[in-house]
């Protein structure tokens, strides 16, 4: 899958800079350097697609406009309503808080769980860098979540043959790369058991029910049809042109013949980061053709920049965002140094004006970690009255990150090469409900 | 691979069916009924692609176009001559009669043979019915004969994938069909020690090295090469514009590791028939950008259909060709009743005129088929100078056809489960070179 990657114009990108080359970010003169992307309105429309998410806004991606566009349903509190009833918990944070704010036939699988009818659940990765950022965590997050409460298999691709086509990384090496990525993604916590985590180098050798899933779709999408929903053109590969079944197929349970067999029927829910959905809404095209239940998603916002929800965030920027390899001191330092702020000029200032949180960075990703909603809600008060500071609301997020990087860190550590190769076997995975037909 | 298949226009269609709607078609009035099948020349350019072979001439395609048209090279008698002095044995009646006319860098291979470095055969078949015809069989002699000169390995790719793409064939009822037709190809002769038969759906899940080459070869290959080469456009689907790479990936060594390891440097010969250049031409552009040396090829040229070399063969029309299930009486009443016949309408004239080789079916079948260069001679010059009738030709097809498909038949009800599993397991090659690295 690939990766968010948020574009911003090049004025906005070196206003941007400009204003984070002050050591100390926390107090800004907007006068001095006026900032268009804290504009209440902007006029150019936001770009999502699997490979370039652009938005000139610093509150980041219009939601609405999206699931406009993109025909998708809002997640809505009888939705939310409904899931808490059915699993008895509270909803996740994410889903609390609109982080995952839009859906394909939820409701539908929430259905199926109430009357004890299986599905799975399929997530992935493109496996780009070493290290992974924290945004690269949330459907991660999301997703081990939703396996706790629904306790359904779950599968998990790494898109190392798409690294090959469209970054040019040599076999070896993305899949390496996917090897790595895949302890961060163990580390997350899920269930040996019902998790499944697979190279598609690997187990497109492994199981050939993978394969004729593919070609099952191939047959059934055109090179219009991919123009029109990726805009690819006639001089891209062969490979790029032919990949998008690639991702689609692991939503048909029987590509997991292991723990599925034959059986077609099981439909999947798909928690994803929304430029995925692309993907998918091609699947969900194919799906009654080929004969297999359309898959359900979840998508998710995109998890902004630490330089603002309209800059590039690239896994080879490493001042872009907090990576999942980062020492305590470097999270201050990155945070202090280059979070872009809603704060105030000056003290006084802020203390009279009160900060911006929906531009803060520091406050966005405190929307994404800090589990209590009282606390939450107390510290956008107290930014936005003034009473909280740049410097202490940053504060309060580096000790929060610190905790969450060293915790992971300490998971990670813990995986060792014998845990890595039997998530990635091969196998029947356990769940709540007879899989097999 | 694609079958050959012989697209004559409706008119001649209709004249040359009217011909044989005679019951002794040996006896023909050229003067009633036209037939412009055996004039001199043709305006119309043949076409040859790996879906469609289409000529008007009923000499069959112009072979010397061809070669200019594909830029491949003429199989000569100097290289013919080098086959013999490097094998010590004559040459096979395929290569003495023209019938495998071109090839590209065979050369190269006859010195490799000789400094004794490694290569190995390839070739394939589209498993696309129950039953083959005995012009199927040709690729397949040639192979047998190359396999036992050179005493190297030999991999048979049957594209079931490409039936279900472009014939709609399910996945089942295409692994099905691959498997029948490894029972004629077993029966040909090769040795279980030396081949490796395999289906691209049955394979791509046992081996990930033959995917992660086709993503290889998927990656320098656009859209607008494959339209070019083969003639895609924008509403085909995107399994057949990725197809060409899964035809191609055989020809890097490293698709079979159980054999040459991760060696990409062994390069292939291949036997096929001429409509199948287009893959190897595009295989051979990719070779140095994918780090592999770039295949050989030995073109054959087509086997008429019984109506005629203008005619479509089909193995869906069961009077188009000799099927390897027919029986002996099946096999009289076709040549008698359905082959083209190059005779004179009346025994007189026959007599007095003689009979036109060129175009006469049983005479052409008869030089793929009858081993001895005197025998097929003297039927030559006494069938041109009316000695020869056309029933006594054909009796001599007949005659040799029935001994040919009765020992196929005796040979594949011989080929048992086990032995298919055998050939269709993957496994080390013998080879009389070292293959890996």
């Amino acid at each position: 899958m690939g990766d968010v990657a948020v574009e911003s114009n090049a004025a906005i990108s070196e206003a941007v800079a400009e204003l984070n080359m002050d050591s100390k970010p926390s107090v800004q003169d907007p006068t001095e350097n006026p900032t268009p992307n804290v504009a209440e309105d902007d006029d150019e429309e936001d770009f999502v697609d699997p490979w370039t998410v652009k938005t000139t806004s610093a509150r980041g991606i219009d939601k609405a406009k999206l699931i406009e566009r993109f025909g998708s349903s809002k997640i809505d509190q009888p939705l939310l309503e409904k899931l808490e009833a059915v699993t008895g918990k509270k909803c996740h944070r994410f889903l609390r808080r609109g982080l995952f704010f839009s859906h394909r036939d939820f409701n539908w699988i929430l259905s199926r769980y109430e009357k004890e009818e299986p599905f799975y659940l399929y997530t992935g990765r493109g496996p780009s860098s070493d290290s992974m950022h924290v945004g690269h965590l949330i459907p991660f997050v999301m997703t081990k979540w939703l396996q706790d409460m629904f306790d359904v298999p779950l599968v998990i691709q790494l898109t190392d043959d798409e690294k090959s086509l469209w970054k040019g990384l040599s076999r070896k090496e993305a899949m390496k790369l996917a090897r790595e990525n895949t302890k961060d993604i163990i580390a997350c916590g899920f269930d040996v058991d019902k998790t499944f985590i697979f190279s598609d180098y690997q187990y497109m050798g492994q199981r050939p029910e993978f394969y004729g899933n593919i070609i099952d779709i191939q047959r059934c999408v055109t090179f219009n049809q991919v123009k029109g929903i990726f805009g690819f053109g006639d001089s891209d590969c062969i490979g790029k042109i032919a990949f998008p079944a690639v991702q689609a197929a692991p939503a048909v349970a029987s590509s997991f013949p292991d723990t599925f067999g034959e059986n077609k029927s099981v439909p999947c829910l798909i928690p994803c980061a929304i430029d995925q959905d692309p993907y998918f809404r091609m699947t969900r095209d194919v799906a009654p053709r080929v004969g297999f239940p359309k898959p359900a998603l979840l998508h998710s916002t995109f998890f902004p920049a630490l330089q603002g929800a309209q800059c590039k965030m690239s896994a080879s920027d490493e001042t872009s965002s907090i990576f999942l390899t980062d020492t305590a001191k470097k999270i201050k330092t990155k945070i202090n140094k280059y979070a872009f702020s809603g704060g105030q000029a000056t003290v006084e200032e802020h203390r009279e004006i009160g900060g911006n949180c929906d531009v803060d960075i520091a406050y966005q990703y405190l929307t994404f970690f800090l589990e209590d909603d009282e606390e939450l809600e107390q510290v956008r008060q107290d930014y936005t009255s003034g009473k909280l500071l740049t410097g202490e609301l940053k504060a309060k997020l580096i000790g929060l990150l610190q905790e969450i990087v060293a915790d992971h860190q300490k998971l990670r550590a813990e995986v060792t090469e014998d845990v890595i190769d039997e998530f990635m076997r091969p196998r029947k995975l356990k769940s709540r409900f007879e899989t097999k037909k």
